[in-house]
């Protein structure tokens, strides 16, 4: 049978093309706007381009669970999640203070950019900023637009729209202790770092995915729940992961700077380890490293070999075992065919040894 | 018969309650992601309180025009209208850099008084800015749960999640040039600033309300293409009328700083009267206080003394007095109740004389 990234390798473009060709439909109606109309949309289609679609990969995933079809609205559906992401992520971007996204300038910066022969050159980072923050809030009123196009039942449509709606909420919720976290001195406890990864990366990249597709596909409660639970497992490693990249991942490959969690002092499951719940011998030299933003190369590369060294980073991936072996039991208990199982633990082993 | 202004008066607390009560119920469900929750729910809750509530009194006026009874239902897409209204300002106020709103404090000052003594001094201003940027967020996609959980008819929902979708991006793109134009040195032509007011407020104050509510009623067509027509113009009243109350309107009254838009050199019609149109002769001294954030109040009496004697504000009420007709003309035109032709006379006649 075919692998479920090979599957998703597949998906992807349609999935990406459906999203395209909406914001190309868009241009009729935002051009007459004024001169930024068309090329927002334009940067949106380029940036959308270049993400990993995981999120409109898992609603398809969550609608065959379900035993629905692949139909074109739910692939809109699938559409209208990565332009959420995307949109999502440009806020992210500004409130990071990111550079670099997807291999490519953030979009702030690609503003801040396209406005300095205008404005007075101490304006110009605001005024790019400001364009982004416009650009992302368009990028969200547009998803529920292609949602509530999409050739689907009145009823889904509706159930889709209050429940990303509130799901989507508790996103940028997430995010606002993501902020306040990486730059208050104070470590987190461990249960607040996971809420956060819970709210801000499980429940929004795999849950919202999954169950809106069981959701089009009607699946039974039961289902529905069991799905729910095993997608915040799956999300928990994939964020964890993710954090681990973002240390010890390539940059090149990843396309977005490495080392940035440790420069912005981002609370992380590596920092709570390190800060709290490290029996090893305290190093000030590396723990000044957090939330210095000069860092060097070999600066992150100590930091690396301590967390290597000190078994920090041996007691983080003991942690996504135990969360992997949770949900490879919940897989086993559902009632699915082996194909589908074996795909959820194709999943599982993605979030596991994935490098971007 | 009653007065619009009585009629809005009496149903704008039912439309915030409405509001309140939504916010109230999602923190059961937004509570457990994290400290900021509840807080965020209950700042939006107090803001919202503060609102004119327009937009939402134009949707059941709507309705009432499309000849829809005002049900539970409206009032929600109205509560609706009015979350996203306050959702936006909070950007808005983050891209515009003010400090008060609603006679209080902008969110983003809030939340950056409220992390000043957990992160350091320079990052406090950022967090806050974040901190804000995630609020309205929230808000937007909350926005969308209230509508889609309003008892109304799927098609209407629909109808509406697409439509809103759409309009509220036109908004997003119109802050863009609004805040381009105001950092750039350039003066704006004429039909830049006038499409600029038709997206930024004159659709999305008018328009998309009073459509919302024929849309809920099923008007036919012509009715809405008329209503269409004439809430351009009752918006674009509106807003000039924004900036002459921006110049020379009272600050306790709208709760507001008056002359911020000469302190940001904001492209409004007074700024093109006055660097592009104006007959009368420079005045270099009058010229240098837009985009001099340090003017005191004589500064402003100043320009607001130079804009009356030139002529400049004559000529803005002269183009003021040109939509007005235009509208009055519609109106007579319309196949409607006398009662409800008066309502919306009283209408271009509130946009003429506001204070606030």
């Amino acid at each position: 049978m075919t692998h479920i990234l090979d599957i998703f390798a597949e998906r992807s473009p349609d999935i990406l093309a459906r999203a395209h060709n909406f914001l190309e439909s868009q241009k009729h109606s935002l051009g007459p706007v004024n001169v930024w109309a068309v090329d927002a949309l334009e940067r949106m289609q380029t940036f959308m381009q270049r993400g990993k679609c995981i999120r409109g990969n898992l609603a398809l995933l969550g609608a065959e669970i379900g035993g629905a079809p692949l139909s074109t609205g739910l692939y809109d559906a699938a559409a209208a999640l990565e332009l959420f992401q995307s949109s999502i992520l440009i806020h992210d971007d500004i409130i990071d203070q990111d550079a670099l996204r997807r291999g490519q300038e953030t979009l702030h910066t690609q503003y801040t950019r396209t406005v300095q022969p205008s404005v007075p050159p101490s304006h110009a980072e605001h005024v790019g900023i400001s364009l982004a923050i416009c650009l992302a809030d368009m990028g969200f009123n547009l998803t529920y637009t292609l949602l509530a196009s999409a050739d689907l039942p009145p009823a889904a449509v509706r159930s889709l729209t209050a429940f990303w709606g509130v799901e989507f909420a508790k996103v940028g919720l997430a995010e606002m202790d993501d902020v306040f976290l990486a730059h208050s001195s104070e470590p987190a406890a461990l249960e607040r770092i996971l809420a956060l990864y819970r709210f801000k990366t499980a429940r929004y990249t795999f849950c919202v995915p999954l169950l809106s597709g069981l959701i089009i596909a009607n699946a039974p409660a039961a289902l529905q729940n069991a799905m729910e639970e095993l997608s915040e497992l799956l999300g928990l490693i994939f964020q964890i992961k993710d954090d681990e990249l973002g240390i010890f991942g390539d940059e090149t490959a990843l396309g977005k700077p490495v080392g940035s969690d440790i420069r912005e002092n981002k609370k992380t499951i590596f920092h709570h380890y390190l800060f709290t719940a490290c029996t090893c011998s305290p190093n000030n030299d590396i723990t000044a490293c957090f939330g210095n933003d000069s860092l060097d190369d070999n600066d992150i590369q100590r930091v690396r070999d301590f967390l290597t060294d000190s078994g920090i980073r041996a007691a983080v991936d003991t942690r996504i075992t135990g969360y992997s072996n949770r949900a490879r039991d919940l897989i086993n208990s559902l009632s699915l065919s082996s194909e589908l199982k074996t795909l959820l633990l194709q999943l599982i082993h993605y979030n596991l040894t994935r490098t971007t």
